[in-house]
């Protein structure tokens, strides 16, 4: 569920939202817009949480890869459908990831 | 629960974990973290959502401001009970936020 990347530089999409109430479809869209996300050119993990606000982070490995994912033909009618009934807010937030680091219970120290 | 950030250029934290089992004093510590995060220089914001991960994004004016929470004392305290404790695993990735764009319900379409 922790998305494994490569070495920096690479992107990141931070995508912050607050739902409208009830699923209308929403559910159903949200997965299969994972399923086409990684299908893209250059997409390199995605990471997803929810409770009262939702946090989904995308990697990518260019800003022309999320360009392209931003006007991919069926996202753009989970975009229109996203701002017509699924979401009351929302903030995107396109991102350069210049370092990063890990820590796994099975060794003990943060990498690098 | 959005965080309201200026505009871009500034940077990211984005810190995803898995969590070991139990509370633990977990949830007090977290509360507290956020609270000092908020009163340290340079620091513009900070969204949080768990499921089966969490992933917290804390928003600052510069790296220097990251580096310096980083090496804060009493949050290197909780980064080792984390390690000794909390945490299963975790990713941390600084980025620069390059650009942004959001949307709220009573405005209809995306901003800027």
């Amino acid at each position: 569920m922790i998305a494994s990347t490569p070495q920096p530089p690479y992107y990141a999409v931070i995508f912050t939202s607050a739902r409208t109430e009830g699923d209308d479809g929403y559910g159903a869209m949200a997965d299969q817009m994972v399923a086409l996300a990684q299908r893209q050119p250059g997409f390199l993990g995605i990471e997803s949480a929810r409770d009262s606000i939702g946090i989904t982070v995308s990697y990518w490995e260019s800003e022309a890869a999320i360009r392209n994912w931003k006007q991919q033909s069926q996202h753009l009618v989970a975009q229109r459908k996203g701002r017509a009934d699924w979401y009351e807010s929302y903030f995107t937030r396109i991102c350069k990831v210049e370092r990063d680091y890990s820590f796994n219970r099975s060794q003990r120290e943060e990498n690098p």
